[in-house]
């Protein structure tokens, strides 16, 4: 599932943290073409201690950021969750993965998981499994190398929206997507 | 407010993550007497893009522990908040500063604002003043070196009250608290 990181114009690393199991995808871009470059998951729910699991987040996210050196960094990330508790420590999950990203001077965008089914599927409540036959039609992914994990077809879809996203010629580079969900939906922020 | 790394045996940074300003506070111990090393605050809101801050945190909480080479990081951690929104923004704030000891190995115990309040003052609902006041007593801070910020002193308090903690003869190191949190409190936890 690797290929030479020197073969593309852009390279773009998509996240999809979650606190148990965390996915990622990478993307090539060459000549317009997207391409998956490598995907995967890190499994974090046999370590014990939230603190080892932060930890190899942002190493594992390090490490890819170190070796296929992406421009820029896509992530999956819901703005509503079902309580405070799991909204923190999916912040945290998410910062320590940001954390390996602005180390290293990689710009972030996130997207709403909608916004990213919405983008590869046309359908904002497409399943994870859709979502995936989408990808694997679209970026031309061999059977065999498709994971058990939906979680790293998520990730890899976060990457392919940001591209997509990238394309539209009223994109401004480095806008926030945060900014812009409280901007556009002010009645939904306390 | 600087003094040597190596006149201590044992140094702490506190940490009061905010994201709009984070507190930090060192602590070294010297001959079982803790002593205030330097404190400040980290100020965020300023910055416009919430990844500029998410980056402003890392970066600075990195370079503290470049500059202090702390063993322990202790950080006040509510469990609590009023929103989903505002915890996961909590949650990268403290994710980030956690990356950044991560990345050096130094290990993090997080304390609840009324525990880190019970263990400066002895009163958990006491006000960011009075622990002001109890922690300049205690590690005899002249009044001059006192910040107008609190966030500076509650996160001095976080450093103090991790020492107290290390003191008491059960402690195991690399608790989690938040494990015990919800060992402790399982009604709390929805």
């Amino acid at each position: 599932m690797e290929s030479n990181i020197k073969d593309y114009e852009r390279i773009i690393i998509g996240i999809d943290p979650g606190t148990n199991v965390m996915g990622y995808g990478l993307l090539g871009i060459s000549g317009r073409k997207p391409k998956m470059i490598a995907m995967g998951v890190i499994q974090l729910n046999k370590l014990e201690s939230h603190y080892m699991r932060l930890r190899r987040i942002y190493e594992r996210v390090l490490g890819l950021v170190e070796q296929y050196l992406p421009d820029e960094m896509a992530i999956e990330a819901p703005f509503f969750g079902k309580n405070v508790q799991s909204m923190l420590k999916l912040g945290r999950a998410q910062g320590v993965a940001m954390a390996a990203a602005l180390s290293r001077d990689v710009p972030i965008t996130e997207y709403e998981p909608r916004k990213i089914k919405m983008a590869i599927t046309g359908n904002g409540g497409a399943s994870k499994e859709q979502v995936q036959e989408m990808l694997r039609r679209i970026l031309d992914i061999p059977k065999e190398n498709l994971l058990p994990q939906l979680d790293a077809t998520d990730a890899l879809a976060a990457a392919l929206c940001h591209y997509y996203e990238l394309q539209r010629p009223t994109i401004r580079k480095g806008t926030s997507s945060w900014k812009e969900f409280i901007a556009k939906n002010p009645e939904r922020v306390k």
